[in-house]
């Protein structure tokens, strides 16, 4: 570990007692550095009060979802792993920002801000944690385990079950279509059948009750029924 | 599973579209409940802004914490049930509301409060998670294990961290001297020696800065320094 490691600004804007040693101390700026992550604000309205949530309140949420709904994953999925990644998927967005879903133009240089901001914040850390946290972070962007898979999916669900109580939130965002929405949200059958036929049925009332746009009027029956 | 199972006000206010599976239809209601866990606010201000914390932002500060803290724990700590407590902790604040640690009328009825409040909040999952939760905070609230000491520690160092990054904090409430806070913060020694090192020389740093108002002015040397 080398003694000229800076934090950045904001973890330097609280100086550290002297003595502190070195392997703490930069843990510590970690975790002073990601307060910043309650400033960054989603799209999506809470449903107990009339304001966005916040990237640490999502983050929390998901962690809960992940204890409650862990067993409708349909490959197993450890707990420790994939509560760590939720509690990890959104740091980069202190530095990146949020990306709103179904913004195109947003997404097309997100993959690399993100990276960037991932070099940056992990290197916060002592070096085997920076790396730790790294992997598990590519890991769950690449949805290459188990774990990845589950966690993202708590990450496409969360926001849906807020949609759906708010009857619209973020689906009355002009040009989203319930085609749309499904094809973002079908990540979640990757990881689970049951959660994705739930999924499903929610974005199926959230259209039938006009909450949602249909992206074509439903077809006519072929045959007339008798 | 009983099928007369109500929901409380808030979750019903989100109705689940008719054929959702009744063990799922539990869970989600849950899930929606604790929403209401964002609205509960804290008395310590945040680092990143000039406004109190909420529930679930602290909540998901100490799941974060404890990815990056746990080696310091003095015993084998399993990271799974470590980071669950954290995560479910404050849920019972939803009804019985934030107390204050230096709030010694608050703290009479506290835990009567709290247990009430467990009781209504878990009773909304099917029985065997709501035994798995409660059996969760019953044991953090008691401290009767390893995973439970070190997220109390958790608990108790992150608003140090707060107190100490915004120059006072909720230090500078009237009548609340070091010896309430060395007392209060405490617990964080039962899980690790380190990181209470740490803890007494924010706290000493904080008094020595006039951020913290001391019990009892330094006693003079009892010999004189030759």
């Amino acid at each position: 570990m080398t003694s000229d490691h800076q934090p950045p600004a904001f973890a330097a804007s609280v100086p550290q007692p002297a003595g502190t040693p070195e392997r703490l101390r930069r843990q510590i700026e970690f975790i002073i550095e990601v307060d910043q992550l309650k400033e960054v604000l989603r799209r999506s309205p809470l449903l107990a009060a009339d304001r966005r949530e916040n990237d640490a309140e999502h983050s929390w949420h998901l962690a809960l979802m992940t204890l409650v709904l862990a067993e409708y994953a349909d490959e197993p999925v450890d707990p420790a792993r994939a509560l760590a990644m939720v509690v990890l998927h959104d740091l980069v967005e202190i530095y990146a920002g949020d990306t709103f879903l179904y913004d195109s133009a947003g997404a097309a240089d997100q993959e690399e801000r993100e990276r960037r901001a991932a070099d940056r914040l992990f290197a916060i850390l002592p070096d085997d944690q920076r790396d730790h946290f790294r992997a598990l972070w590519d890991e769950f962007e690449a949805r290459v385990s188990p774990e990845a898979r589950f966690a993202k999916a708590m990450d496409r669900l969360q926001p849906l079950l807020l949609n759906y109580g708010n009857r619209g939130g973020t689906w009355r965002t002009p040009g989203v279509t319930d085609a749309d929405v499904l094809a973002r949200k079908s990540v979640i059958g990757d990881s689970s059948a049951d959660l994705w036929d739930y999924a499903r049925t929610l974005i199926r009332t959230g259209t039938d009750n006009g909450w949602l746009p249909r992206a074509t009027p439903p077809a006519p029956p072929v045959h007339p029924v008798p």
